[in-house]
């Protein structure tokens, strides 16, 4: 077993705190990392505070891992001690499913579906067909940590265009928006809207640009609007009524990446006809939609659930080759729940990124004392 | 002009009684058709009793009319004098627009949209660009009427195969579940959804069935269960969550006939990955769906509205060639505000059609009186 120390939530109710772990050994097929940077989703704030109602405690998140190769198991034949490389939502998945098979773990129908990188399989055991777990692990724990050990089949390659730091939020938040573009036919030339305007919404946007779209971004914030405009977007206030009347059925596809409940009517009234709004960042029930608008224009609303490991490799190429990187701010880990606050309230431009060398610092500290 | 019968209702609160009005002669490109059977739809009690807001009065309904023409303007190269005809939901459109010029004049884009059959433009004056009209009427009425005069683009031919007065639900009933089974892409061998079973949920099935899926019809009338499996498909009754819990993830394709607001979420649970559920039937806000279902498995929730001409002439050539009719029962017209609550019941089986010998034979007796 390695001796792992990460930040982690007891309940509901706690601060993350330092805990010590323990992990096991990577065994022939998988890769230790020493994490170097780890960002922070919105998810993991939900998550962490069981506002899905499902979370397993103690809760050690992070799914936006960017490390060091360590040691590689005796069949690995992917990844290099040295390496950088990336970690993202996933660690396994049954590997046989329909979706498994046509390299779309992140649909996988196993009976747990994919294993999360925190908070163990998607399906929990109670959940499962006659109480199966396939992963033989009910919990999971995440990149707040120094060190985690994964398959190599879900380990991704960093490309050398990128700093570290910046590759880390392209492996949930990159992913996230860049599988429902690609999916949904964004191309060059389209008339792409981005509803909301955080950790997400920046990638989508960016992601949309680099994919040669003409990118809008609706913002309940009006001093975002400067920021939309100078990643070469346009920026709407979504209390702009006049400028939503403007915009009717001139959209060629609408992703929205609230992280809540929302009412997407307005931006349903905004796609042209034959068009879709795919709702990436909210997982509860939605605002009522107005099925008069949908019908009479065959307009559709999807959803879409992160990326596979081969999009996320595919994002993170496309964003070395192109210089697409996140706006992130780097912090120290002893400063995470204070950051989370600062996520909760949409005060973040825009994504929390944690630098792994102050929880290094912490360890060592304490071993000195 | 020409002297029309007809049934009609003056306010939102009055029955359908007998009214005179006048239509235009046959225009060089219209034809004038007795009529000889018109269907009854849900939407024609949703409009007479202005449920949507937006009945212009008064209201004489019927948009699933078939006749035969009596005359033809001098123009007119498709339709001739004796010609067995049919007219459903639109007499007219802009022509010009994208949809226009591709030939889904039902998703019409000009200032009024499309013309209805009755109640006058899609958009009226009041709500289009500059309060235009370019159809210059504010109000039109329908086939609950000895006489309509319709342009001749919007004219189909009743196959010889088909009986008059089976033709007639095609008109409406038939092209809107026809329009987004095929739209949506259902096939042989595939598994198919149909969520209500009044008038176009019968024909849903029947032509799912003729397009070769597996067709499985959801009730919430037990008894109609019988029904469902005498036209070979199964019945599910809504409150059998055990079936529900064994169709899990399942389905191709669910069209979704329910005339008003509803839950589709336990439906979009029957729904494999990366699958639609289109909703014909409401065109009002539906229950809030539950996004986490949509997303984790990249579904879609659609609409639809009606079908082109083209589509309507199609799936006119399908039931004929097919054997396909729907399940009617005629009635004369003066049974029809009996027949209206019928409707509202649910307690059809499966669609009133309306023969319009029982008109003439009132207007004879009058005149001779």
């Amino acid at each position: 077993m390695i001796k792992v120390t990460g930040y982690a939530a007891k309940h509901s109710f706690s601060r993350l705190k330092p805990l010590e772990i323990e992990r096991d050994e990577a065994g022939p097929q998988e890769v230790e990392i020493e994490v170097l940077f780890c960002g922070i989703c919105h998810s993991d704030v939900h998550q962490v505070k069981n506002e899905w109602g499902n979370t397993v405690y103690p809760s050690m998140p992070g799914h936006e891992i960017v490390g060091r190769v360590t040691k590689a198991g005796s069949a690995v034949t992917r990844h290099l001690v040295g390496d950088l490389v990336g970690v993202g939502c996933m660690i396994d998945s049954c590997g046989t499913c329909g979706p498994c098979t046509n390299h779309e773990e992140n649909y996988c129908e196993g009976p747990n579906s994919w294993l999360a990188t925190y908070n163990g399989p998607m399906v929990p055991k109670a959940k499962a067909p006659d109480g199966t777990n396939i992963y033989g692990r009910d919990n999971t724990f995440g990149g707040y940590s120094n060190i985690v050990v994964v398959k190599e089949d879900f380990v991704l390659k960093i490309p050398p265009s990128l700093k570290p730091a910046d590759a880390a939020p392209i492996l949930c938040a990159g992913v996230t928006t860049y599988s429902p573009l690609k999916h949904f036919g964004v191309k060059a030339g389209d008339k792409v809207g981005v509803v909301g305007f955080g950790g997400l919404g920046d990638m989508a946007a960016k992601l949309a640009i680099g994919l040669g779209a003409d990118v809008t971004i609706f913002t309940t914030t009006k001093e975002k609007i400067a920021d939309a405009e100078h990643l070469g977007a346009k920026g709407i206030w979504e209390k702009d009524k006049e400028a939503f009347a403007a915009l009717k059925a001139s959209f060629d596809f609408i992703l929205s990446t609230v992280p809540e409940k929302h009412d997407i009517n307005p931006f349903i009234e905004l796609l042209k006809r034959d068009s879709t709004i795919a709702v990436v960042g909210a997982l509860e029930p939605m605002a009522p939609v107005n099925n008069m608008e949908v019908a009479f224009h065959r307009k559709s609303v999807a959803g879409s659930l992160i990326g596979s490991i081969a999009e996320t490799q595919e994002v993170l190429d496309f964003c070395g080759a192109n210089g697409i990187v996140p706006d992130i701010e780097i912090i120290p880990i002893q400063d995470v729940n204070h950051a989370y606050r600062k996520v909760e309230k949409g005060d973040v431009r825009f994504r929390y990124v944690i630098d792994m060398a102050s929880l290094k610092a912490e360890i060592d500290d304490q071993q000195e004392s």
